[in-house]
């Protein structure tokens, strides 16, 4: 996107700039927004609640005052399983219909004190772990998933429905869906960003993240957001050190995903970077099955109040985490903690010794439907708590989105989002 | 404290087989505890908000109700920053006076469930964490703290105004207190209380537990709650094997605490246990300093939101954590991380070897003022993510009560607890 997009499409940056000098308001950005809105989502269906009116009147105030932040006056859209003052927050459960927080969740008090146009609700799978699937169709074709559980936010951005939107990622809710949709997307290292406010799933994976159309747009949050990391502009290509890493999850990826990872490699290697094959030691092929394990042993914990609270009209998935159904013991549970604890000291080990490591975002594009799609691909970076982006590289045969991940060491997320900037030229077509 | 004991001073378990029998009703059980705290907390200033015909009612209505759960009927004390749909929650910060949450914080949810009688809410330091000191007193001396950060909790418990109440424990805010007062508590293992709804301070360390009379109260809610480990009811203390640990830490003592813990191996000793010394592995000199680290790091997270909404009105001492003015890098934030993991294996190691580790509760007794007290007895098994258990085991010079502290390996929670049930009588003067 570049700054003669059409005004719903410009990226953060671009409106941002145009905002401080004075070329833009935050009502004209706003009110595009909506009408892009308008005019795509009864069929995209990317938002759960929405009051253009509400979003224009907080934008015309907004207009009013002395600049707060470089996102003031942006809209923002938020995940409708994160908690807003001013805007139900249903979770996609029956049971919480226009539920109104009495509090913003912390990354959405971020936002708002730094003067974001928090636009809407965007769609999310039941509690951002199971049940209901959100209703949200790919922009790029309607009959396809946009991936969950964010797809909302994921659908909007790879829409240019709006520039910035919230997720989160326990699995691979965030980079997923970016994947499936065409959008960059950080799932910054855990910790980082506070998720009070954000519907709990599993408290030792839960990370809050956002979407963006640029590596530009991801890092802007970042700032706001004080995280960790070298922040200073990296050069490159040429001369980076990426490490190819197919993953444990190999087998799991298709065509499209496989084809994807090889272009990029070759594309960087074409670019001038020093690109190596990487192959995790032996121990690495359990995270998955440990990530399993701590994600419905946590889940037992997170869901029992629900189970508790609403017996039988709680959805049967939530149930079957409360009732362990799977049968993981306490001794399962420690094994799991223990495991991704030794493999994050052995990534950080390894990833120090590249720039990034690149691999596969999905299995491939998005699937026919509305599941969320197989988070196998993301389970192991969201257990070792590193940062990845999700850079848009590749168009699969049906002419869907294929992302590559971008991963780091843990805490070097500014540091990841340079170099991803570095390599977006490279790795994304549409921004070449 | 016994059956024959007045209404507000019996335990939890004694009060609900009296429910059970239809021998004592809910209303009458709740009016006792309003009247000792209309009597005794105009002094000791254990509840932030209480409103007795609210109270009041809400047992008459669980008088008429088929019981739910055990704890049916029993009153329940909440500490002041886990969320009350129906009473205000201040975290005792003046930027939220009033405030009232739009939802129950998830352990609130479980005990609301289950029937209890949530009669109010207890003070606490300012977000459990820094800034203000709760005003409460020690209900064995006015002049003293009661500890903090669950300061009206482990108050309210110790002065028989609840037979129950809720805490959280980010470095020693539940044992701590709970050896101040005189009171039961339990520090459950990390991330098995779901701690949504719980204000955020280090998403790590953060840990819901409660106080209680005797252990088999912890228990009845352990069993609510769904803890781990094994339930079954332990013979002894004759050949139970307990290591009696100094701690790291042991120079931050006094001689009413190394008292205590000598005392407490000798009584042990006497009645049959295998009491060794344990000294844990030189690595763990370096866990204080890391759950610094991790506590300040996660806190500038936590906290980001509070300091760019509210700015100088918010107190110093989240500003600090916000602006990182111990200047924490990601580099010391990393090796906190993996130091406390690879201790976590070690002391599961070496804590299976026994039935339970005996080591200090606090520095000393309760000090003078309104202070919370020093933390240092309890940071490391609230990094290493164990269940910890106080025991009211020895009156200090100046008669206040200075407890031990029985800790497992991690996830043990239920089998600690039936060890602690077999060691009470021996340790606990006052239940002998």
């Amino acid at each position: 996107m570049t700054d003669d997009s059409p005004l719903h499409a410009l990226t953060a940056s671009a409106a941002s700039a145009r905002l401080a000098a004075g070329t833009l308001t935050s009502e004209a950005l706003t009110r595009a927004c909506l009408e892009r809105i308008a005019a795509r989502d009864g069929d995209l269906k990317a938002f759960a609640y929405l009051d253009p009116d509400r979003a224009i009147r907080i934008a015309r105030e907004l207009d009013k005052e002395p600049r707060r932040s470089p996102l003031h006056g942006v809209p923002v859209a938020v995940k409708d399983m994160i908690d807003t003052a001013d805007m139900p927050t249903a979770y996609n459960s029956p049971l919480f219909d226009g539920h109104r927080p009495s509090l913003d969740a912390a990354c959405v008090a971020v936002l708002r004190a730094a003067g974001a146009v928090l636009i809407g609700k965007t769609e999310t799978t039941e509690f951002a772990a199971a049940g209901r699937d959100a209703p949200t169709g790919n922009p790029h074709d309607l009959s396809r998933t946009s991936g969950g559980s964010s797809a909302g936010s994921a659908a909007a951005v790879g829409d240019a429905q709006v520039p910035l939107a919230l997720g989160t990622q326990t699995g691979g809710s965030t980079i997923r869906p970016a994947s499936f949709c065409g959008a960059y997307a950080l799932k910054p290292s855990w910790s980082t960003v506070s998720r009070e406010g954000a519907k709990f799933y599993s408290v030792s994976l839960d990370t809050v993240g956002w979407y963006a159309r640029s590596v530009a747009d991801l890092d802007l949050m970042a700032d706001l957001f004080g995280l960790p990391g070298d922040p200073a502009p990296v050069a490159g290509p040429a001369g980076l050190r990426i490490a190819v890493c197919r993953s444990p999850e190999w087998e799991s990826t298709e065509a499209p995903s496989r084809d994807a990872l090889m272009d990029a490699a070759a594309r960087l290697r074409d670019a001038g970077a020093v690109v190596d094959e990487l192959t995790l030691p032996p121990r690495f092929d359990g995270l998955t099955a440990a990530h399993k394990v701590i994600l419905h042993s946590e889940g037992r914990t997170a869901f029992l109040p629900l189970a508790r609270t609403f017996g039988d009209r709680l959805h049967d998935d939530f149930r079957s985490r409360v009732e362990n159904r799977e049968g993981f013991s306490a001794d399962d549970l420690i094994a799991a903690y223990d495991l991704a604890a030794l493999c994050r000291v052995a990534f950080d080990g390894i990833a120090r010794s590249y720039d990034a490591v690149l691999t596969p975002s999905a299995p491939g594009e998005a699937p026919v439907g509305r599941r969320p799609g197989n988070p196998v691909m993301n389970q192991i970076w969201t257990l070792l708590h590193v940062p990845c982006v999700n850079v848009p590289a590749f168009t699969g045969p049906n002419r869907m989105p294929v992302g590559v991940t971008l991963a780091g060491p843990r805490l070097s997320d500014r540091r990841l989002l340079a170099v991803a900037a570095a390599l977006a030229p490279v790795l994304d077509r549409s921004a070449a």
